[in-house]
């Protein structure tokens, strides 16, 4: 079953190495077409060995102590002999550097610990970029033993979808006001929420706990069965019962991950499919064509219907009679 | 230029005839391939004709008084000598009749006006459905005389986003409750809304100006220029205001307005571009195949990065290699 002679890589990760994650975390990202066909074969072999791992998104605006909340979790988590590994998703997170102070700084203490795997977020590439690429980085670390992957988000334009659907649960942290109450509901993010938590409660505690009625009144609104908690990640409180409460969820309703995982590869497969078809159109097609065709729709000197069934015949017509061109 | 002779449609429809606008409806929307690529010839022609009506996305939930105001406004542009369209986006729409009451009870008046045209939302086909249909609609509606084009929308889903990218100025009818204020900041339509109406804002005048101060708020702290106004379409309270303060509107942003159709129509190739290119796909594509590839990717029995790989290859392999078939 585990085939380790098929990749030289293969063996070494499912045994843990974090080299070997590393370097296949490398050739899961690179943009030349060899590594990507080598990447898709170690892919392929990785996959049997995923599913192991629990998958947590942890979401929140800059300044809500995300960074601080990664290290205490992290560090609860490996003090009960759990491995863990954090991946970002946007180019602004924590981990990437989208702050002055580096990862080490912020997480110190996690980041060099032997059972902590701390991953930035990559740059952003073809065939849906960062989304991609997380997710095949979260399945190398699943296969490589991490019994939880936390991926990190800021939460801009639509990264909290797209943690969503590489989830099992999802996380909020916000602060003890109101304003990221607004904040939270416009993103519209309530619908994917399975735990909010008020970070820094300890320093506003009457606004905190006004800010945890608000949020329990707006989640019954919308039906929804998520939780809110105040926590301290810099005083450590409440991040034991965090970790007991996203336990239990787990547990409970273990049947609806599996359900969501299935539904979240079936996705993964039209979405890739649909990037695939366009990006051997966009190969075949002639890119003077289509930035001229372009023009002419959007100044009005041609009708963007007929534009694009322009670029369709033209470049299917260079596929099946050659000679045309 | 208008060259009436290359569709028997055209001249009948460039004179406002409301059978011929019929007509090239029920072609633009047909679903036969013969009449879409006649529809399409027949746009071509329409587009010149196109760009002097003003287009208005008017959304709100259901219960705001949505087919009220429409009605109070509609007829106070046509008292104006003005010619009004009603188009709906979405299937749940008031026009579509999602309600159980039938359109011309809802809008007596306005239906059966000479200067009135209302037209329900089409059943969703291939290419992008609604958004397309409704787009091309409203293209007929313009070129066949139309000075305001009303696009409705319950604003469910993506609607909003579908219609602000068909119109020139976005109208949201909220009641004045706290409630339907997180609604809407909810359904992040704060940045594409150029006019918040209070609607029913004498039942509880009191509570509209709360909302009103609130809605005032959120704008301003999402620096948007967008109004808060407060209405009664029953009682046609403020009813010209809000067509004198988008016609105001229309004419400091022109240019504005100008940028933004273009964009729109460069969108408009680009979607029209990948949905064409996707409907070619599936057509060469072996269903049975892309049914079986979907279920592997989905229990897991083949990656799905894999099994989108499989099922491009065996496509390209069919048209490239027809004797592998």
């Amino acid at each position: 079953m585990s085939s380790p002679e098929l990749h030289p890589l293969l063996g070494a990760l499912l045994q843990g190495q974090r080299r070997a994650l590393a370097k296949t975390i490398t050739l899961l990202e690179s943009q030349k077409k060899a590594h990507q066909q080598e990447a898709r074969v170690l892919l392929q072999h990785i996959l049997p060995h995923t599913g192991k791992a629990f998958r947590l998104g942890i979401s929140g605006t800059p300044g809500v102590g995300k960074s601080t909340f990664i290290e205490s979790f992290g560090l609860h988590l490996i003090e009960q002999g759990l491995k863990v590994a954090v991946l970002a998703v946007d180019p602004s997170s924590v981990l990437s550097g989208g702050s002055i102070l580096a990862d080490k700084t912020r997480m110190e203490r996690l980041s060099s610990h032997p059972s902590a795997f701390i991953r930035p977020s990559p740059s952003a590439g073809v065939l849906g970029g960062v989304a991609l690429h997380t997710r095949e980085v979260m399945l190398a670390c699943d296969a490589a033993g991490f019994d939880v992957i936390l991926i990190e988000t800021v939460g801009v334009g639509q990264s909290e979808t797209v943690v969503s659907r590489l989830t099992d649960c999802f996380v909020l942290l916000t602060l003890p006001n109101a304003g990221d109450d607004l904040q939270a509901v416009k993103r519209g993010i309530m619908e994917m929420v399975d735990l909010i938590l008020i970070n820094k409660a300890d320093l506003l505690p009457e606004q905190a706990n006004l800010t945890q009625a608000q949020l329990e009144g707006a989640l019954k609104l919308q039906q929804s069965t998520a939780k809110v908690m105040q926590t301290s990640a810099l005083q450590n409180h409440n991040i034991a019962l965090v970790w007991e409460h996203l336990k239990g969820l787990r547990e409970a309703h273990l049947q609806d991950i599996i359900a969501k995982r299935q539904a979240q590869q079936q996705s993964w497969f039209e979405e890739h499919l649909h990037a695939l078809v366009w990006q051997h159109f966009q190969e075949q097609m002639d890119p003077l064509l289509y930035a001229s065709l372009q023009e002419q729709a959007r100044t009005g000197k041609m009708d963007p219907v007929s534009a694009a069934h322009l670029l369709l015949e033209d470049t299917h017509g260079e596929k099946h009679l050659p000679e045309n061109h």
